[in-house]
């Protein structure tokens, strides 16, 4: 039985991970450079996207995947709203990730040959999306101050696999218990190498630095 | 392949319910009331998991079942240091849930003779641990509010799964945008009975009328 499990299981990443290479080649062809961006709800990825695309607006056209749980559309509405940019809903019918046939189809809805970066937002959960390759080019983890400082220790599956780190709600910081140098410590012990920005989408700290490393990636992409 | 896959997973829940029957009939016989606790990553699970077992010490005896994805003990230690209580660490390896099994494997760590209360924190996630019983009386929903007033929309599952719903991190409502009507609605929308309990782990608001309603739960059980 348990051998049942896992071979159906390896199965369904064997069939997801031959589609994330298709999303990746269509976006190479489209000369369009992707981020993947996970969290834990209410880490602010919503914020976040469109706290960038204000700042990246003039130099780079961008589309938004938005993945959720339900059937709801209350952050691709906040997109719309705030930024009228090319975005699609995927409602993941209960399941706790995006995959990457999902993402294939939010390609088929996205103006590709008119876009220049797409960010995905995946379902908030920072275990099960870390496994699940979508053919972007970068996983971005959000955190955010009133998680708590112990979150690498804790989820060291998420902070391996990322390339880069925002650390949000860095105004909260006066109001919480937060040591960012123990934080810090656990990140560094898991990801030695990993970028990372310390932001906040309400004062708008560190999203010039953040916007200007995303806009140098979307350029190298666009000359290759 | 599709069947196959849902066939298995149909499988598995089985088995996970007649484990969960099992750990039912474990806490009966011992007359030991049960909470399930679940939230996001950092909503605060084992702050309120201390501060509730310090209100309650002197009328109820407490063990603790801490489920983590990775071997750290950080949660397990903070509720031995803090309340000298039994405590028994469950690694899920990596899974983003407890299952019934883990459950069995913690209450055999515990002295069950010696407990009118366990609480069981279950893995930092909003979609995948409601799905899973273990066994316990009441499905306990941690939100708080930097997580933001639209999570009873975006999480319906999670919100309809669940028996009491406790607030936290109440001291930070000056300092986000949370509306809690607009929050409350979605809550009463999903799951109209539900029992909620704004609280602050920090200030110690509402633990007081949070605790009274827990040691009225253990009692009617001790009675049974």
């Amino acid at each position: 039985m348990k051998k049942t499990t896992i071979q159906v299981v390896e199965n369904i990443l064997n069939a997801n991970d031959r589609i994330a290479i298709q999303n990746s080649d269509r976006l190479a062809e489209n000369h369009i450079y992707s981020i993947n961006i996970m969290a834990s709800p209410g880490a602010g990825k919503t914020s976040f996207i469109i706290q960038t695309i204000k700042n990246i607006a003039s130099q780079c056209r961008t589309g938004v995947i938005e993945g959720d749980t339900a059937p709801v559309t209350i952050d691709a509405e906040k997109v719309m709203q705030a930024v009228s940019i090319p975005t699609t809903q995927i409602n993941t019918g209960g399941n706790c990730h995006l995959d990457a046939p999902m993402v294939s189809q939010g390609l088929d809805n996205l103006p590709l040959n008119n876009l220049d970066l797409i960010m995905i937002e995946n379902v908030g959960n920072l275990v099960c999306t870390a496994t699940f390759k979508l053919g972007s080019h970068k996983n971005v983890l959000i955190s955010s101050i009133p998680e708590g400082d112990d979150k690498p220790f804790k989820y060291p599956g998420m902070y391996r696999s990322v390339d880069v780190l925002v650390i949000n709600k860095t105004d909260l910081l006066p109001y919480v218990d937060f040591n960012m140098e123990y934080y810090l410590d656990g990140v560094r012990m898991l990801n030695p190498d990993l970028i990372y920005f310390p932001v906040s989408c309400k004062t708008g700290e560190g999203i010039l630095e953040w916007s200007t490393w995303l806009l140098s990636q979307v350029f190298d992409t666009k000359l290759k």
